[in-house]
């Protein structure tokens, strides 16, 4: 059995208790360094294989491996495992290359799920994610997709804003999405959710600063409905109140 | 203190740590009936009180009053707490009728996350939320949402798709990404995740069944590499294997 984990955005209190169970039942634990280190509590007596950045297909390549071999493997995911996280790689791995393994993915609470609880209720209408790496999407097809959203009028949550190798996209973003913004369209953004170094703000589409804006952040721009009050970022259902 | 809390789609499995600590410290709870009930086992010995559906603008004035008058106080919400939930209703409230209240947001597994982990791994790529009801949305903003999302290749997840009330809305929904989806466009169903009837299967974009779609279902419709493997929905985030 491969359990592909979502072990939420970071802090304990995050983590639902099917993950914690898996977790518990698993016999080796497969995982970025990062995110082995934050389910240590319930893996301090298990084996535990840490990989590096960008090894993604290696690390689910070594899960697969094990659970063959009749392992019970823990594979764990920050946020949920099937957004962004490794339940595709390893069901397309696992379908391809034709393995004979069970694949269970057990669900986590994604950043744009965490961050909103931070900054108040700004995804209470319909709204997308949109991820600003060009690693494995061509930026035309990211760029298309920035601008259908603010043209839709959706809430939107940017996945992986900025970083060194991409300081520039996340400007670009907001470049892209001018045209149905206002200057005082809200903006929230979460830095390490859940984690130890957490920080939040809200602030307008004109006053955004990217500079403070890195990978461990999730960037929420409000639709024409959103509104700050006391600081906290809201988008209307619709109730007439 | 006011906790809005995400329970999951309804398996204690899926609820956080975080929610079941706050529906623990609890003085009254305050949901819609068939919520109020999902968490009975942590709420058997505390004043629970229950409303109907449609009468969401009074259940949040409940719980408000409550929680000014200094009790604790969680309102149970399906799912998560900011999707489709109370919490930006409350928020609105808190904040149009300057309420002395705190107001704290708990996060939970929304039904995309829930259902894709049953599917397989769908939302492995920028996707989007779309709910279907026009009870809050007039009929032609959701419209535009449905084409740029079908124009964009995103995945779509659609909330509420179907109901007594509103039983052409998927099957005009699915006429509307006519242009930018195959026949073959894999389609994923489920209903009741989490629950004692929980039931799902994969379809395809021409063979979809409106009829087998009720309020309880969540629909996934896959974008353009999305493909079906041994039945399960997988949605490559674009690794080179």
């Amino acid at each position: 059995m491969l359990s592909v984990i979502g072990i939420g955005p970071g802090s304990e209190a995050m983590m639902t208790q099917e993950a914690i169970a898996a977790l518990q039942e698993a016999d080796i634990v497969v995982g970025y360094k990062t995110y082995t280190h934050l389910v240590k509590k319930w893996t301090a007596d298990k084996e535990v294989i840490k990989t590096g950045m960008c090894k993604e297909i290696e690390r689910c390549q070594i899960a697969i491996d094990l659970a063959e071999q009749g392992k019970n493997v823990a594979m764990v995911c920050s946020g949920d495992a099937g957004i962004y996280g490794m339940a595709g790689l390893i069901l397309e791995l696992v379908s391809k290359q034709r393995r004979n393994v069970q694949v269970r993915v057990v669900s986590g609470i994604t950043a744009s799920i965490a961050s909103a609880a931070l900054l108040g209720a700004p995804l209470m209408h319909d709204f997308c994610h949109i991820s600003l790496s060009d690693l494995l999407t061509p930026w035309p097809v990211i760029e298309k997709r920035i601008i259908a959203a603010a043209q839709a009028d959706f809430v939107i949550c940017f996945y992986n804003p900025r970083s060194h190798g991409r300081e520039g996209h996340l400007a670009k973003a907001f470049e892209l999405m001018t045209p149905w913004k206002t200057d005082t369209t809200p903006v929230g953004v979460v830095k390490a959710a859940g984690r130890k170094k957490q920080e939040k703000w809200v602030t307008t589409f004109s006053q955004m600063d990217f500079s403070q804006v890195d990978m461990t952040s999730l960037v929420i721009v409000g639709n024409q409905s959103t509104y700050l009050s006391d600081g906290l970022m809201i988008t209307p259902r619709g109730y007439v109140i």
